[in-house]
């Protein structure tokens, strides 16, 4: 057993998924930001070719240029590429497998960003998946590599490992009473980031945060993933002692505020993202504790409904472009059809 | 076909229901705030012995000293009788039919308050009732009473007639756009008051009100009802019109909010008696605009239901006496439990 896997599955409800991603810039190129149009192809082809000849049935290849803007927002949505990604001045592309677990962004801050998804507490088994295609590129070319410090990025906050390792948690408890507030506070002192679901200018949403290293230089791999494996592991006992007293203190008035944001979701015919976010994380919470019981097949994820209501996902199940009151009814319709009835209700 | 059975029956969603009282004095005793207990008792018989001589199977005979305290706000709660009847420092007794849609307070503000209750649009039916009681009264017994002014009573604003005619009303389009302010100032002017729906000092909770005349000196019966008829029909017809407005103008949000109103009602675990009320004012505009079909057997009237979760009523109907939490947790019980899911729902 390695290492990290001692690590896995703690918590799966808490830690709702975990990324790996690894910041890479080719040596003979300048970092993007100053590439020329044709540097930039040039390094995309260089990539491209690499894993069509490597892994020429296991990834997909997207050029961004021909991607609609509504399936790049929706792969955002999806965490597949970042917000930066979407808009970039200069030619860049997508790489990813058939389950989108594993993905390469080229062209975005650095040349290659190689990133690693998986659903709960899998940090360990995954940045293994990452370092795997990273190895599998690094045969082929030469990295912007010092031995003094490490991988080199655009970015001196990701030179050293150019590792960023992430936790997606819900921390509904700690968010209510307000603890969350000073854990913030604490964590920064750990060279911990938080930041809500969607990115680093993104507000949080249905409780879901993203616990993130801040700086990659001057530990290894091992170290980071480590400090923040047990840093998040302290929020989340936390996190599980808050949601433990409340049962205790105020079961009546917490299950009654479940129930309703279960009567809400199950009835109403506009929901903006963000309400139905904070809907949905009451009834995630509530089933978590047992509090609320669903009539569910097994197939069903909130965290899975929380992407697919986000407004790109919405349009491409809708297949058509919504205004934000044709999305609002849309997502209302959405979570009404999919959220599973309650047992015995 | 009588003056006013033309009528009854006028848009019975707007008008809950009708109420009749008239204000009755005897003449060989002083108003009841100055009778001595003994004369009370006295009082009490007279009116007593008639009733048990003409109607001796029709009507029940509460002495009220007998009563508890639960099982008369109860009864406040359905309309049997007033707030003031309720504490009052002299002997006082309650006599009424077996369906409640007659009854005779003794010893109140006034020696006799005969009232006559009805759902619906109803003003002329239930007069001519009240009329009869009191008619079989007057001939057993000398009110007071002057050929200048009419009956006598303790108050100067029922001298006169002694007739207080209301209308429950369910104007919650009114209420929401703000027009109610407005038509509230206009219609003093013609001799109307507003009330909530528990009397002169309650709140309006549930979007329902009190239509009632305000004087009875120096009109007849006739023109008593016909004038709050015709002012309440006006009311009536613009909440009907805002009603349209809304329903053309705005579908979306008022669809939502009343689904959304169900939901809440049919999941939650804590309801106070004025949220309630608010919901299910919602949830009854819905259904009367056909927004929302409920499985209902034909049995079910929101309004009996928004009497039923009163406080006495709902600590009757669970055979004992609850502190507030209980009262709200077993409220929202009973409408989770009272109230028909939605049709294909």
């Amino acid at each position: 057993m390695k290492w990290y896997e001692k690590k896995q599955g703690a918590h799966p409800d808490v830690i709702i998924s975990s990324r790996i991603r690894l910041a890479r810039n080719l040596k003979d190129y300048v970092f993007p930001n100053h590439l020329s149009e044709e540097e930039a192809r040039e390094a995309i082809e260089v990539i491209h070719r690499i894993f069509s000849k490597e892994k020429p049935d296991e990834f997909y290849y997207w050029d961004m240029a021909q991607m609609s803007s509504i399936d790049k927002v929706a792969m955002m949505e999806r965490h597949l590429l970042s917000p930066l990604f979407v808009n970039m001045p200069i030619p860049n592309a997508l790489i990813h497998n058939v389950d989108e677990s594993l993905s390469i962004m080229v062209n975005e801050e650095d040349h290659l960003r190689i990133q690693a998804m998986s659903k709960g507490a899998n940090l360990g088994e995954i940045f293994t998946l990452a370092s795997q295609v990273d190895d599998m590129i690094e045969d082929k070319v030469d990295y912007a590599y010092s031995q003094e410090l490490g991988y080199l990025t655009a970015c001196p906050t990701n030179v050293g490992t150019g590792l960023r390792a992430s936790y997606m948690i819900h921390v509904p408890a700690l968010e209510a009473t307000g603890q969350l507030r000073i854990i913030l506070e604490a964590i920064g002192k750990f060279g911990i980031t938080f930041r809500g679901i969607y990115g680093e200018s993104s507000e949080p949403v249905g409780s879901v945060f993203q616990v993130s290293n801040q700086v990659t230089l001057g530990f290894s791999e091992e170290e980071i993933i480590e400090k923040l494996h047990s840093v998040t592991m302290q929020i989340v006992n936390q996190e599980i002692a808050v949601r433990d007293s409340l049962l205790r203190e105020r079961r009546l008035e917490f299950e009654d505020s479940i129930y309703r944001s279960y009567g809400i979701l199950s009835q109403a015919r506009i929901l903006t993202a963000k309400e139905a976010m904070t809907l949905l994380s009451d009834v995630k919470l509530g089933l978590e504790l047992g509090l609320l019981k669903l009539e569910t097949s097994g197939e069903f994820n909130i965290f899975d409904l929380m992407t697919q209501i986000q407004p790109a996902n919405l349009q491409k199940y809708e297949k058509k472009t919504l205004d934000v009151t044709q999305r609002d009814m849309a997502r209302a319709n959405l979570v009404r059809m999919t959220l599973p009835k309650i047992q015995g209700g």
